[in-house]
């Protein structure tokens, strides 16, 4: 961050969003209107249009101390179009609202919309509207995400089938090993001023405060001709999503401990702070990967990626949901997921 | 408000979602999925959809020792429908994300929500997604709106003519008057511990705590074959939203104040807290009318509306932007709306 500190009140609040909004490039042709009006215009040529969207607050949801804002702009937007994804549709435009209290500088904001243009250039999608406000405390952040899907070819949650084989993308548990490492050494800065040496866990570190929404995956499955029967992004935790998908769908599942992807970084990490890697995955969230179901005659088309691991399979409902464990045990799946709201 | 009191981590995350969507119901045949997946999914016949965000911080623009928790619902609504039909389209979906602290109860949000759900019957608006967390201080409303409109039939900004009629719709000013009352018995309220009384202010009491969106304006002009030439509507005061029009329409403007409309009982209010009726109008805000420029050829179509005032006409822009006064000067106007980011 730069050291200059420019009162956001010199430029009162329609000279803040010109400054904020005087980069936001159009990438969409269908943004007929965008920022500067009471609303932004889409247009739409037959297709379906998703929505979606989520807050963030400062305080339970992220933490400044170690969350550069640059990357915090980043995740917010990611976040949300991880969620347009896990309906097989592709996002288009968001909206960004934030509420800041006044301890944030002009240069602060600028780091945040710096990283939320990136994640809008990497992803193709248009900032098309916001609002920005004062708060009472903190820094809190709501992002709204559009998108589109071919008609009736968005998947959801509710329509996974008996026997569908379950899967997930890339690997579990590492943002919550990330959030762990991290936590860990605030509490010892705070006490011992000892700066943090954190080059070591920048994989574990990285997945907690720079993921990535899986449009590769989409895109995958769609050049594959595998149309997913039920899917869900992964934010609470593998088991919270699962059990999602199986009281959608009304049914009941197995889960092969052995099969749920976890990178050998994450897992040697796991073993140094004593976590279970299992339960980091299973409980952890915050990897926003994908988990979908697939009919089995599917299965063949799917070995062309390694970025996909069949990980169980759907059963009736009155099998329950279980994890079959390394040792050939079986436990109920319980969700344990991160719960913002409890917490 | 009853006196019962559920504590909100007894439902845990998704019991709330499950408890404040219970009611919800779907009102447009475009919504084919709604709250309960990763994103709703908005089908289209080939209209032009319309999208616009505004978040409400507690502490900033609403304070609940007098703002009933229903009407703040209704009204986080309603400021967003009025975004849309001030871009000549129709709402139809809305999302909404809330952020609240653990001194609110489950019955507090219920109040909320009531107001929220009165909202989209009156407008006919679906209610289709969004996110509730805990915030570290006070509560904070963020809600996204999406509407409709016949391809390019939506009004813009910048889009008025040199010798347009300007227009506003219902009376203005009101709603600051309403403020003002209410800011003066809490402060009478917590010195004397004496309670307002304020049923004879029902009227601009009410046009602050809860405001309509004119959904009527748009269907009049649209029954009478008006085009507006632009249109914003006031949030941040006439002064403020003219000025909006005149730099982005790169014009200037003539505003009449003998026919600015403010309402008999306002104008005396006024008078009584020793408030100029005019300036309340300019800088007040909130009142939520529309303001619209119209070509000289429709004025005789606009007489058959009682609730649109002729305030002005739009100028070249070396003119400027001036008010005539009832006695006949000649002021410059300038912009002393609310401005949430510097108070």
């Amino acid at each position: 961050m730069s050291n200059e500190r420019t009162e956001i009140s010199s430029l009162g609040e329609f000279g803040l969003i010109d400054h904020l909004t005087k980069n936001n490039e159009i990438r969409n042709a269908s943004t007929l209107l965008s920022v500067g009006d009471d609303a932004a215009v889409i247009d739409n040529f037959g297709k379906q249009t998703v929505v979606t969207t989520d807050m963030l607050v400062e305080g339970i949801h992220f933490d400044l101390m170690y969350t550069p804002l640059k990357h915090l702009g980043y995740k917010s937007v990611v976040v949300n179009l991880s969620d347009i994804y896990a309906m097989n549709a592709t996002p288009t435009h968001i909206t960004l609202s934030i509420a800041f209290s006044n301890r944030f500088s002009l240069e602060a904001l600028d780091e945040f919309y710096e990283g939320v243009y990136a994640a809008c250039e990497k992803y193709g999608v248009d900032l098309v509207g916001g609002d920005t406000t004062s708060s009472q405390k903190g820094f809190i952040i709501s992002i709204t995400a559009i998108g589109e899907v071919s008609p009736d070819k968005y998947v959801k949650r509710s329509t996974a089938n008996k026997s569908d084989l379950l899967c997930v993308s890339g690997f579990l548990g590492a943002a919550f090993l990330g959030l762990t490492i991290l936590e860990r050494e605030k509490k010892v800065y705070s006490e011992t001023g000892i700066q943090p040496d954190l080059e070591n866990q920048a994989y574990i570190v990285g997945k907690l405060l720079k993921p990535e929404a899986r449009k590769d995956i989409i895109e995958f499955l769609s050049d594959s001709e595998i149309m997913p029967t039920s899917m869900i992004d992964i934010s609470d935790g593998l088991s919270s999503e699962i059990l999602h998908i199986c009281k959608q769908s009304n049914l009941g599942c197995v889960l092969y401990e052995d099969k749920i992807p976890i990178n050998e970084e994450a897992r040697q990490y796991a073993y140094k702070l004593e976590l279970d890697p299992t339960a980091c995955a299973l409980s952890g969230g915050e990897d926003y990967e994908l988990l979908f179901t697939i009919a089995q005659a599917d299965y063949e088309k799917l070995l062309l990626s390694e970025q996909i691991s069949v990980i169980g399979y759907m059963t009736a409902p009155e099998e329950g949901s279980h994890l079959i464990t390394r040792g050939g045990n079986k436990h109920a799946l319980v969700a344990q997921g991160w719960n913002h709201v409890s917490k």
